[in-house]
């Protein structure tokens, strides 16, 4: 049995969603939610979910990490020291990436010589999955935390969605070695220089899912923008598509007998069917699911939360770090 | 009449392929073209289309750059130069950015006072037009740089695209003035308190074509892998909805019916129809379509910078820049 404390105070479509998410994912038997929430707004719960009252969110403040040194009642601080005390074996916090990335460094705390957390997530392009970090969790670039995130990634992406050897690469403007931020081109050295890792050099956005790599690389800030302008393009086609489709009697026609087709694609594109990002680096595992996520992308972050544990993510991404001497002070 | 210098050399698909293209914007009957090119590769020109024999091409060598000083009868070294001695008014040169930045610095020379010149183009996403700048001229860095790409983003889109006052926008991780790199925080307060520029503020990655700002600054490495991430993403989209019209006879039938709808975002989406990016910041009109363009990216390549020139693109940014007082020195 695994236990996923979940942090409701996020959800934009309020803590009844997210407990409708919780009941959701324990229904397979082998995961059990303690949801810390507004009790009044969550609705009846089914067997497997515990609530815990907890109406401080402190997901929408301007400083969320300045809030969760302060507000230890708050609901996301409550959910990640029942996940650092033990209680539970997974953190699910969405909404503010800052107050859960905040709450994880203070309360369940990084793997030992790990620099920073990285966020990293499947990107929702059509093809082979691809896993991209860091997405967000730090703007600061630094040499040593590409390296670090580099196999970081690798190791995760081995030990939770099954890539062989996963061959990584590094987000650039360019393929060659030489080219890229100072940063990017002295990472590209040490990664190039690294034996244990299936490094293949730079991709440029192009390449972010026509096969050549398992897992890119690259700065929070960067990475996010990306992310984001993926979910952009791909929804503003799709809108296109849509109001195309609606053009006239012919083109509507036509749409409605290729819908049953284009399931699939609309799975891959909707980041909700992922279920959020993973919170790399901590002791514990932790998933980040949009704040904006119904009771499907909470569920499914529960989901991969479990998973994440199921096949000890965290001890096998910090034993890839042991091995490759990318830990701080090694 | 606009005579513009055009540089095959970097041209994946040849110069016949070039000279095509210039064939089909001189039918206009207002520009003439000079083509620098392997005059044994051409074939005919039409009346318009002048051929000086340049069989040496410098773009795809390793350092373009350190090439482009040390080999003054390469093709684009020939076409900036006759930009620069006033013999034609527009540059045109594809395939290696690098050689045409190098060129165009070194030969027709940045505006008194820009600190770096600007790649900027109209991105190829749905929606109405938004430029992007800068999408590759340089990866580094600097506050005072996307101060000022932010006044020429404004002034290009103001005299080229007929935005009026256009919204102006800083690429970020969010949309808070406090989001950001350092550099970017810094921008955003610079910007935030001009009042000639019709600052919005940030847009994050996913805002990049809803409507919310007409140009978008960001720094050369976030805007190239920016650039290319959209044109992955829209190609990935594509295929695979190209694919699920294969799946069955009804998907087959549908999508033949939804084609003709589909035909406006088909060229929207397609980066040769925008004939490439605005190369900003010299003291003539530079434009650099994508090296594997063929006639058609290369026709409206030249097409849209004789339209720059007649617009005055140049001499509008450098009067917007200097009323602004970021000029260098000023």
């Amino acid at each position: 049995m695994i236990t996923v404390a979940v942090d409701a105070g996020g959800a934009d479509k309020g803590a009844a969603e997210v407990a409708a998410g919780a009941a959701e994912a324990v229904r397979s038997g082998d995961i059990r939610v303690i949801l810390f929430a507004d009790g009044n707004q969550v609705g009846s719960v089914p067997q497997g979910v515990e609530v815990r009252h907890a109406p401080l969110s402190i997901a929408k403040v301007a400083d969320p990490a300045a809030a969760v040194r302060t507000s230890p009642d708050s609901s996301v601080v409550q959910a990640a020291k029942a996940v650092a005390s033990g209680e539970a074996d997974a953190f699910v916090s969405g909404g503010s990436t800052g107050a859960a990335l905040a709450a994880g460094v203070l309360h369940i705390r990084r793997l030992p010589g790990v620099h920073r957390p990285a966020l990293a997530l499947l990107v929702p392009v059509p093809g082979a999955p691809v896993l991209l970090l860091d997405v967000g969790a730090s703007t600061e670039v630094r040499v040593e935390r590409l390296v670090q995130h580099a196999h970081m990634g690798s190791a995760f992406g081995q030990a939770v969605f099954g890539m062989e050897k996963p061959r990584v690469a590094l987000l650039s403007n360019g393929e060659e070695p030489t080219r890229g931020t100072p940063e990017v081109i002295q990472a590209h050295a040490l990664l190039a220089a690294d034996e244990r890792l299936s490094f293949v050099g730079n991709v440029e956005g192009v390449g972010i899912a026509d096969g050549r790599a398992d897992v890119i690389v690259t700065d929070g800030f960067t990475g996010n923008v990306a992310l984001k302008l993926m979910e952009g393009v791909s929804s503003a086609v799709v809108n296109a598509i849509r109001t195309a489709a609606s053009a006239d009697a012919r083109a509507a026609a036509g749409a409605l007998l290729l819908k049953p087709a284009l399931g699939g694609l609309r799975d891959q594109l909707d980041p909700e069917s992922h279920g959020g990002a993973h919170l790399l680096g901590l002791r514990k595992v932790a998933v980040v699911p949009h704040g904006r996520f119904g009771r499907v992308g909470y569920g499914k972050a529960i989901e991969i939360a479990a998973e994440a544990v199921r096949s000890d993510a965290v001890g096998r991404t910090h034993a890839a770090l042991a091995a490759a001497g990318v830990l701080r002070g090694s």
